[in-house]
């Protein structure tokens, strides 16, 4: 199972010490984490998988991998920039927001338009009618504790799924 | 100069009525016309730049040009699906987003993402302290009527930019 | 009907004359011209059809749309790098090579891959068996004069096709 | 160290044990192997890589992780078609193309055009006048056996690389 942890490449301390704890349970689980590779909130989860022997992904905007963070197990190489946002969540079996600038926002985003679940902990809120009327609502959770995000993000999708 | 229009596929009749008048305003005023190339807002709109001799662009999410609504002049075929929505952004001077799902917000996230002002007519109402953060407060204006989303969005763009 | 016009960056004086014939001679049979955006050859194919008073589409590999060239009337910025030569290709009708390093190669590959037909103007010599065996032998033509390469392009191709 | 395996996705027998010893040798020297996730060469350089205990990296044209072959570990899905062959070769060190139809040949241009290394094993012959103007001859090289393919790629590129 493949898990999208997604946030501002500049994060807070908090953000960062969430990102991490994420990561971390995260791969205690068994769950690969798939990000953008780069710094802040990436960086975190991908320390925080890392230290528990998880495997890590970034998917990078540009084409050099030394761009990636140092826990970035395989780098992918888009060179495609910000549509590189696409192709992160739509690898993932749900995906967690932790705080979150508007590249995260694009993400949630198309998530949520891929039919995803996501999680947000500490991100954005969005208008309820709105979602609703995307069908999106069931779809869109806030969790406020790290073990609470990973439950509402791992509750219903089957473990059994390949990554 | 030219003008990304954002919006569902599917349109409420109020949607598509601005949409529309959206479309007539920025062909009456010189400016071209891209968007997602699909119906809806997106036809509304394309329809709306042809009445009055404007250009329509359309960047598709396939590879087949007769995906595109009747009042496309310009059909891009990208076949990258919902990644194409950060090329109709970034190859815009300015936003207009009438209405909008998912796909939509996930233009607008893009487009602040880019430093390019969207104005929302009916769209989604964003956090103004994270847009704050972002330095985005300023680049994401609502509007009431038509005029005043086209105002808002030529007001400050260059109009001597090239398209 | 969008013709896809595709060569170097860096073009000889020969192909620039070339390139810029093509560009001519597709804009007064009512051709839109699509290509990278660039210098060279898709700088001279894009003049030669705003001399005969065509229309130009460049699809730029980054998000900086002052890189076009002067003769390019929509420009696209993908802001994908090398990935944006599978766009040119799929939004054209049909392919003309002129001249051409590696993006070019590429772009002949991928256009032929989705069915284009692909006219060699001092191209790539493909190998015919290897192109026979993907059934993209007849797709594939050399011509030798731009009047040659305009006419191996069009025919056959629906002139009504909408752009 | 990450190594493209290129080549169709519909392979003759031959075809498929070249890639399947490819994918065995590679893994056996540490190398993740990465490939378009789907069948053919891909499926039989996972499936050797997995034999010897390798990782695989599938980067999908499609939505659905459930298109990749068995042997792929982790599956980017791009959603991108054809495009996602430029994130293949841009996030590798070198690539190995065994056989190929159009798809490979776009996929051996991205790369040279990126400065990469290509071997290629019973792949496309290119006019070798044509590579010499791209300084790209010497990254071009033809293997005859799969022992050599393994020591034309990875001669000279570093081991230490990170993947």
């Amino acid at each position: 199972m493949m898990v999208a942890v997604c946030g501002p490449n500049e994060a807070t301390p908090e953000e960062a010490e969430l990102a991490e704890a994420v990561g971390e349970a995260l791969a205690r689980r068994g769950c690969a984490v798939i990000c953008g590779g780069r710094d802040g909130v990436m960086a975190a989860a991908c320390r925080g998988a890392k230290r528990a022997g998880g495997v890590t992904i970034g998917v990078l905007p540009g084409y050099d991998r030394r761009a990636a963070n140092p826990w970035v197990d395989y780098a992918i190489c888009t060179g495609m920039g910000e549509a590189r946002n696409a192709i992160i969540v739509a690898s993932a079996d749900v995906v967690i927001a932790v705080g979150g600038g508007l590249g995260t926002l694009s993400e949630i985003a198309l998530a949520l338009k891929l039919g995803k679940r996501v999680v947000s902990l500490g991100s954005w809120a969005l208008e309820d009618q709105r979602l609703a009327r995307q069908e999106a609502q069931q779809l869109y959770r806030q969790a406020v504790t790290v073990d609470q995000a990973i439950e509402l993000a791992l509750a219903g999708v089957s473990r059994a799924s390949p990554t």
